[in-house]
């Protein structure tokens, strides 16, 4: 089994769908020729497929070490760190002003994807890092930026984003690591950070930490909280490295996936760490960058999909098992491979629905946070709008659904799956924790219905529901794309009944605008899939009226018609347990459960 | 965290859902009183929590070892079976012919399901004991009974099922295992099995493994397949233990989950083994215990979402993360306990209705399994009918939504969960398997589909609606159940409609019909829900409106009211999908996946 980058796929979804060369003009630096796009996608798609994607087996194998306070990972993945560094990649999406190559993120998510895909838990290093980087970049001062964002660019020193604490995770208010003002404008941190990705390794030769703490004598809560750059070795004014500061790797999580991911426990004790923006500010600081990494985890569980359903697809073609329903297909062999079999091929097409409708998810809301930066204000401000709205169904929907997939892949190998001799297993641990970490799933759908539903009076969702008329009210009269035109509209519909629901009784009562959350999620995830698959299948139908042979857009129409008529309907039943409102969940007192 | 045996709702579904005493003159070898059940349940119950439950964490942790051909079991697991011997549990279920206690399956299906909540791994080893003692209690000369049974039935001795090899799991006509006439009555056995779980280990004195093979000229396929015994050490007249017979193990699988049982690939080198029954009748043989096996699979997967589902309720009671959104209910404290967010007891309840639900069906489908055996011709062929129409939707089925469960667990763990400091991890990773063993729930959809629903043109399922209509009828005018009532009637038209389509389209394509199965299988196992929550809460209310004031039976209402508002909607989603039939399956090119 190797993993294929699917960079014909990328390639549709960036010219022929998303036509992301109309909006150069709006992106600032970059030179958006398709040529280029292409050729990054293409050696992107190359390093994962020669680099990473063979070191993640092993890796999820051998796990990590820690002695001391020194912690290895898995052999050849310094090595593939390292190559990956000298060819550029980890600079690909960086500010030109930091020594990056300015890509937008639209590009830099489509080669995101084939490295998480290929491996995700090494995936975890340069993207913490780019985490780290951005929150620097937003808030801290310019000698701070100075410091440390050309070396986090090249990839020569690694970030990570310190947050959890062990009697918080969601609840961050409740954080203890202090800070204390050293009179020099540093302050000395103390405190126990947990679950921290990437928190120690031996890929780099410094690693800074971005730190949430309290000011001594700042109030309790979410407003005492600052954020700071901690580095591991400290920074003379020459650049060059000076001593260790007070941090340290006191332990690994034992997981149940992302093995070849260091996940820390890191012991602060009297860290030198500077401020990062305003003291008591931290929490904002920390949700400028949260979008970015929300988007980071949607992608991966959608990856590790990817990946997990290239297994299946490959298992499925090799094994030979009994015989197909309408006669063999395979006469002179022992039996039929197993793709002959319809639920087979139902588990294979709901995982290649998935993939790719998430394929062009991920890249539309890319296409977003570039364009959030763009010069005409218009275009901004929904881009914006946009990116707030759908980041949370985003990560939420795409993680759930990778797993889903993941598992279906695992299904489809039977037995075979369940053994750590092919890659199923791996897959499906990986993928579980994308539903957890960035926060979970279901604040996700608090997020959604609580902070981005109503926010500007529902702009966002108002201006959204405007583009879904507009397109089909423009190809509602083309036959060829029909089935998909509808099943937008009705799923629209169902999202509009939905957000009513939500207006009416969750002002009157929070607890049903909670109770209803993820299923509101689920119908949107749904209804984004159904505007993406209507596009793509729109632009397919294009290729083939004028007269373009390749197979490639029938059978993205078989695909997204399996989407419309198999997975849609899902809508339908999510409304539903969504109007039976919060008293069924409610009246349970806490000791019957 | 500690397993707690479900005892009392267990008794609610035995004595007022079901009232299997009133079937006592229909159950052999069995004096069905309400206390020696009760007694049983409650002992059954004090054991897993006591002795099984404890072992079962460490034991996932530390695996089998294997060294030369020995195999090891995790510390302690040999001392606590050897308990469970000594206190006669093995023995619960056997006839008494055979020095068992010959309990109906009812009674010992109740405590079968503490004992595979308490450790997955650990049930696998007197389960698979079943398995093999019932193939050769079914079909095996008196001699080879009395010479096996009595020390299987006391669990002095162990048992296996060996059917798969590396090209054939599914497809069990590709058997290449065979089996050379030695000219006394017995064979030599010589192949390699792979898959065996319980294999070998250290559990006993002996291992009897009962092997599917091929004599030697024996027709290819199915029909040249055999079932033979195979101890692992040779058996004297006297009953003491002969010579080690040619059988092996030659290596431990490295699985995913249910690290405590060993799962074997075993060698069989001119083994010695003994017919049981005729020649070319091995799958036949096998197919006798295929209901009993699927049925402690289903249970299985039921009861490890039971043990995930405690100890996320633990976890949403103890972490105190946030504040309610109705104002704080733990003022005094930092914050609030999880428990009070409703998309929190959303993943609780959802998790309850289906382990509630799921322990009756099992319950109700063990009771058919009793009943099969029924004086009364008239309840025997019913219960036979039930038992073979239900057993594929109650294996797939609970399975399918055990495994759900253990997400949802994991899910309200938050990042907890992920780690190996909790068991959220470890349940997840054992339930994954029970979607697969003892045939893919895929297998299952397809046997449902095309072998038991058109059986005796389609006698099982037209009783089985039947008998709802008559529920319906009976109870349709309750105003207190009527929600319940409605629901069935309404999953029960569904499951009509889809049965009819399945009539009229799975004909004349047999596509059709398995592109259709695993969501047909999904509304049958729905409706089977909705039956015996239609049967629980008619039962609660029973009670109540009799004046009882225990606070259980008003809860078991909300939880069936959940089961009624937010899980059964999926029927519908599933019929939609059904109906869109194998066309948008089957075109898809192979190499276009």
């Amino acid at each position: 089994m190797s993993y294929k980058a699917p960079v014909r796929d990328l390639s549709f979804v960036l010219h022929d769908v998303l036509k992301v060369e109309n909006y150069g003009n709006q992106l600032p630096d970059a030179d958006l020729s398709r040529d280029l796009i292409d050729q990054i996608v293409e050696e992107g798609g190359k390093f994962a497929e020669e680099v990473i994607a063979p070191i993640n087996r092993p890796g999820d194998l051998e796990g990590c070490h820690i002695q001391g306070d020194v912690v290895t990972t898995p052999k050849g993945w310094k090595e593939a760190y390292h190559q990956m560094v000298e060819a550029g990649w980890p600079s690909l999406g960086f500010s030109t002003e930091f020594g990056g190559q300015g890509m937008p993120s639209v590009v830099s998510s489509a080669v995101g994807q084939f490295t998480a895909a290929a491996s995700a838990a090494f995936s975890m290093y340069p993207g913490l890092t780019s985490g780290a980087f951005h929150g620097i970049e937003a808030s801290a001062s310019d000698e701070i930026k100075q410091k440390y964002l050309p070396k986090m660019a090249s990839g020569e020193w690694t970030g990570t984003m310190n947050l959890t604490e062990p009697q918080c995770g969601t609840d961050l208010g409740m954080v203890r690591t202090k800070a204390v003002p050293n009179g020099d404008g540093s302050y000395s941190i103390t405190g126990q950070k947990i679950w921290i990705s990437a928190g120690e390794h031996d890929f780099a030769d410094n690693i800074i930490h971005t730190v949430l703490a309290r000011v001594e004598g700042a109030v309790p809560g979410i407003k005492g909280l600052s954020l700071f750059v901690v580095p591991k070795f400290l920074v003379n004014e020459d650049g060059s490295l000076g001593e260790r500061n007070g941090v340290s790797c006191a332990g690994l999580e034992h997981k149940m996936g992302i093995h070849g991911n260091a996940t820390c426990v890191m012991a602060y004790e009297n860290a030198k760490g500077w401020l990062i923006g305003e003291e008591g500010r931290g929490m904002n600081n920390m949700f400028v960058v949260m979008n970015e990494a929300r988007l980071g985890t949607g992608l991966q569980g959608l990856a590790i999909g990817d990946a997990a359903y290239q297994a299946a697809v490959e298992f499925a073609n090799d094994r030979l098992q009994g015989r197909s329903l309408t006669g063999p297909k395979n006469p002179d062999g022992p039996a039929d491979p197993i793709m002959v079999h319809p639920d087979v091929r139902r588990m294979l097409l709901e995982a290649k629905a998935f993939v790719e409708g998430g394929r062009a998810f991920i890249l539309w809301t890319a296409l977003q946070a570039d364009l959030q930066k763009a010069a005409d204000e218009a275009v901004a401000t929904k881009a914006k709008d946009y990116m707030g709205l759908i980041t949370p169904v985003l990560k939420a929907y795409l993680t759930d659904k990778g797993f889903h997939v993941a598992s279906l892949a695992m299904q489809v190998h039977g037995g075979s799956g369940y053994t750590e001799h092919f890659p199923a297993s791996q897959y499906l641990r990986d993928a579980r924790i994308t539903m957890i970490y960035e926060g979970t799933n279901g604040i996700q759908a608090l997020d959604l219905v609580g902070r981005k539903l109503p926010a500007n009076g529902g702009r966002a969702i108002m201006s959204w529901f405007a583009d879904i008329d507009a397109f089909v009210s423009e190809n509602g009269d083309d036959e060829a794309i029909k089935p998909f035109v509808e099943g937008l509209a009705d799923a629209k519909k169902k999202l509009q009944e939905a957000t009513m629901w939500l207006m009416q009784n969750g002002m009157a009562n929070p607890d049903n605008a909670a109770a209803a959350s993820t299923d509101y999620l689920h119908i949107f995830g749904l209804t984004a899939y159904a505007f993406l698959w209507a596009q793509m299948a729109k632009a397919a139908q294009e290729k083939i009226a004028a007269g373009d042979a390749d197979p490639y857009y029938a059978n993205k129409l078989m695909t997204g018609r399996y989407f419309v008529e198999r997975i849609l309907p899902d809508a339908g039943a999510h409304l539903k347990k969504l109007k039976s409102g919060a008293e069924v969940l409610m009246q349970m007192p806490a000791e019957a459960f």
